[in-house]
């Protein structure tokens, strides 16, 4: 990855081929001025490249009348292969000092990709479908061996699989398949699957499977599908299950949306009339929209997908599996199955061609899904001797603490808050979400805002909206008590319809016909928010007898972009106040676990021991858990000796 | 069994309570005027029993009038609990003396049922699917195992069912199952379903598999399917697959019949369009009607069938389960699998509920099936130290040589003339069709008949054919060529339309509007058929280096009734001239494998392991058989030293 210098500052961040500047720059807290949140129109991101090659987008007639000679705009620019040094001029600069001045915290660290598969990947890693090419004599009267037999014998002797278990619907088209290929044909066969679904060792004694059949040798086209089905986007990677490599990304809603913002109300909806097919159509639907879009992009076909490997949440799970999900919500909150037996995805509703095998993720309980477990075992926290917090922030929060020694595991209600819902100008972060926010603080009323996709602010996205809390706080905008402060030096704050409210970003920069404003009503949300997520860690990592500061490494991932500056989710009291450098941010986890799946059959085995390791906590029941919420209603939080470095900051 | 003693005779036989007092006769060679073939009006067949009691139809009037007191008509009485005595006044009697005299063979030992399972049931005989009830603990807050791993423990804890395996079509309404059962539930478990399809040892490889669950304890009904799928009938025998009864059995035609009489004229029909899928609805229809005739006779539902076993030859086997036969009549005859993977009753276009499994016996070649294989297993074959000749008679006929050592095995076209196929007035064995036929001595132009279901004649079936032809022979009626005698001193021989004919049946007494007659054309059919099965069991005898004089046992099956007289079989050369006591006939070999199946999972493994042992001659290729097959087109045979009893009786 080639490393960024900014001058005269002298950060430095790491950063991928093709990421936008403006971007980069944000993630590493690095400040400028970006008024259109990268939209290319405003002219206030001029940066300097130099040295290194970068790519720029051709400006707009606007924007080319305010660019200096010489300068770029940072929102338009691509890091290019190289390393880069960028100077920042002194009028785009923010002055960092400013800003960081007894700066109590810094961003969390970035985990990548490759992290997770040198820490993950076994050592001569096998997917769980191989595609096996084999060519067969043609038969005779002496060698008169029956079609089956004669291509699993053929699969035996050229690759030594043991096929012993036969998917039925291979057999009906097989003669002519084999005549019409000339005897050369290819199959699918499913190893490893792990089984041993109640207590006891988990074990991989499903023997090999074949599940499908095609003519000639395509061994060469083994795709995958991973899957991260959220409750509120779903993402989709085409991987190569032979070279192990991403081919193609592609991200959007989950459709069931329109049922239901949170799986409480869709299991209600899942209850009524055919409720649950619809259900699972929508998020059938959703994942086969995204298959097209990542094949297209990497010019491949679905009869070129051999497995489909999906992490969602309980719910999730199983509306897309078609199962009875209402007892998720019915006390005792038990769910059909915590680990799941193989079905193909066409029986899951998704476009794939028969023998196309879908592996749900397991769980662990009625609201700690398959979605933490693929993230969990894919960060290897099982593997790890360091004390961990990992925290899956969403509308449903899911929390670990534990090591490679226990995991415990719970969950708690956040709402949707940091996904963007509820709020008056909250959005999921998708283009136009704000997702960067800085105040300038030599002029309060000129914040620096970053949007995805750098098109004109629409809204406010999770991580945006814990930036632009905790600047608020910081500047002493907004108050601890989540009330704005009527007296901040800025005509951002106004009275609005439901009290004081501030104003993100003015309508005239703005890709909406209004200001956008964030309201006290959505300060509120977002505190409980907050206040559920710190308090149900705090809770869980008391239960077993340790204390926040013994935590050695805190593990963030959400379906947030591609960074969250974690600083700022300690400064409003969602992260605990504890030293910087064991903060981690791991990008969709439950994505990252999903492609491991898909190349790497072990991992299979890996989840399903992770899945039945971790011990679930039910927080509702935890005594301690609804003081300690409610002491978490502040900001940062009512025990100020739990935010000391945070504390410090606010009195300067 | 009650003992039947006949005097002045002094024959005995056993017989089964409820057999009809007739065919017992008939059976039992015991000779007796029956000129209506058992309708009950021509009066003829009056016996009085002297001890023991039996039950009667009620006589129709015609008949009434003719009944001496104190006599009753055989066709009309049924064999009742205990030992009978029977007297044959003179009137009816034939006398035996004129029929045996010089007797050459006897007829064949009826192989029972009992005798069957002593043989090939397992020490302590499993089904292939276990019906196993649970109670389970209703879930807690402490207690929150999901539901299938709840029941998947309950299954372990209670029955010590190592379920590794679930069909996913259970998980969607289990929660609601369940919860509604009030945690009482029945699980149906397969164990011990045969893999390792390719080459090596057989094994039951598969973990125990969970493909149904109900509500309730229904663990007491569990039933199973026996099928036998025969090109010409179908059978079904119910099954409880828990105490091993039989509770009804039901056959009926084929209903693939329509496109075609014989498997050739099938695959080629299967070839055209979607003929395939309408060779599967036939076949699965023909199932469906008799399973539905089972269970209404036991006053069962579909819901309490768990399996079903399937014994067809392999054309039969491969559309059933809706799989391209093309190739089975196509060089070098390959079918599309010798061993079947598992499938679901359903996917064949059964009706029954998802989960019940379709066992598809497994085949040794292209005419070698799985009907065979059923038998050969029942009878036990394998485990036999006598040196055996198997002979399946039917449209395809299967002979298997061999013992516990080795099997051998081919199969010859031997025509539908068996089954009443080709024939002018041949016909299935059902309702109406001549099954038994005796000569008068004293008077050639008055025969005995005897009719399936005591019905007015309309046809001749294959037990019926073979005494006819027997009979003709041995009274100088018909001569060795194949030829009727016109000078033979009865008026019944006479000139048809193609030749010479018998009339076997007069029109007043028969059934149809025209006498019942048997062609010369017929009888050329009838050769080439016994031809063709003779010297394929002689070739295949020779092949193995043996002759037939070493064969100590001979166990003939097929579609026949309740009996098939086998010394008569040896008479027209069908069987070899061997002596008596080595003749056994099976009835309908295939099904009591399917019985086997359903009751003894340890016969699935056995059926695989016969497949494995077996090895297949294909009779075309050898060089002998075409000259045997030419020596065999006369009655018994060009070479009179291989026939030397039938010899010196027809030289009388
Ligand atoms: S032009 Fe780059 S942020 Fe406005
Ligand atoms: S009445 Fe019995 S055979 Fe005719």
């Amino acid at each position: 990855m080639p490393e960024i210098k900014f001058v005269p500052d002298n950060a430095s961040t790491h950063a991928e081929t093709g990421e936008n500047l403006l971007e980069v720059m944000v993630g590493a807290g690095v400040y400028i001025h970006a008024g259109c949140g990268g939209a290319g129109v405003c002219g206030k991101c001029q940066v300097k490249v130099l040295e290194g090659a970068v790519t720029t987008e051709t400006l707009n007639k606007a924007a080319r009348d305010k660019v200096k000679p010489g300068h770029t705009l940072a929102c338009q620019t691509f890091v290019g292969e190289n390393d880069l040094v960028i100077e920042i001029p002194d009028e785009s600069r923010i002055r960092k000092m400013a800003v960081s001045q007894g700066e109590p915290v810094v961003k969390g660290q970035r985990i990548a990709r490759a992290e997770i598969e040198a820490m993950m990947l076994s050592e001569n890693p096998q997917p769980p479908v191989r595609k096996l090419a084999v060519q067969l004599t043609e038969p005779s009267v002496e060698d008169n061996t029956a079609d089956l037999q004669r291509l699993t014998a053929a699969l035996r002797a050229t690759h030594g699989a043991d096929v012993q278990d036969v998917d039925f619907h291979v057999l009906p088209v097989l003669p002519s398949l084999l005549r019409e290929a000339n005897w050369q044909a290819t199959a699918a066969v499913v190893s490893g699957w792990p089984c041993r679904d109640a207590s006891g060792e988990g074990g991989a004694c499903r023997p090999d499977h074949l599940t499908r059949v095609q003519p000639g040798d395509t061994s060469a086209r083994n795709l995958a599908l991973a899957v991260d089905l959220g409750t509120t986007s779903v993402w989709v990677a085409l991987m190569d299950a032979n070279t192990r490599a991403v081919l193609a990304e592609a991200g959007d809603y989950n459709q069931q949306i329109s049922f239901g913002e949170d799986v409480i109300s869709r299991i209600i909806f899942s209850a009524k009339g055919d409720g649950l097919s619809e259900l699972q159509k929508a998020a059938a639907g959703s994942i086969n929209k995204l298959t097209q879009s990542v094949l297209d992009k990497a010019g491949a076909s679905r009869g070129d997908v051999s497995f489909i490997a999906a992490a969602g949440n309980t719910t999730m799970t199983q509306l897309l599996l078609g199962i009875d999900a209402r007892n998720i919500r019915l006390a005792p909150y038990i769910p059909a199955a915590n680990q799941f037996p193989p079905v193909e995805a066409a029986q899951a509703g998704l476009d794939m061609p028969r023998g196309v095998m879908l592996y749900a993720f397991p769980c662990v309980a009625s609201y700690v899904g398959g979605d933490i477990v693929a993230g969990v075992a894919a960060y290897g926290l099982h593997k790890r001797p360091e004390m961990t917090l990992y925290m899956d922030i969403g509308t449903n929060g899911e929390i670990v603490v534990g090591n490679s020694d226990f995991m415990m595991c719970a969950s708690c209600s956040a709402g949707p808050a940091f996904e963007g819902g509820g709020l008056e100008f909250g959005m999921r972060a998708t283009v136009g979400a704000v997702e960067g926010f800085a105040i300038n603080p030599e002029n309060l009323d000129e914040p620096m805002i970053l949007t995805i996709g750098r098109a004109k602010p629409i809204g406010i996205c999770g991580s945006g909206i814990i930036t632009l809390l905790a600047e608020l706080l910081q500047f002493g905008i907004l108050q601890q008590n989540g009330k704005f402060n009527p007296d901040a030096p800025t005509r951002r704050v106004r009275q609005g319809a439901a009290g004081l409210e501030y104003v993100v970003v003015w309508k005239d920069d703005a890709g909406v016909d209004s200001d956008i404003v964030i309201t006290e009503p959505d300060v509120d949300n977002l505190v409980r928010a907050k206040g559920a997520m710190f308090s149900g860690a705090h809770t869980l990592v008391e239960h077993v007898g340790l204390t926040m500061d013994t935590i050695e490494r805190v593990v963030i991932t959400g379906s947030f972009g591609n960074f969250v500056n974690l600083a700022k989710a300690v400064f409003i009291g969602l992260l605990p106040d504890i030293p910087a450098d064991r903060f981690f941010y791991m990008r969709n986890g439950s994505l990252a676990g999903a492609r491991l799946a898909c190349v790497d059959r072990a991992f299979l085995r890996t989840c399903e021991e992770v899945s039945r390791m971790m011990t679930h906590v039910e927080l509702s029941e935890a005594p301690a858990y609804m003081d300690k919420y409610m002491a978490a209603q502040f900001l940062p939080h009512t025990d100020a000796g739990l935010f000391p470095n945070v504390m410090q900051a606010l009195r300067k």
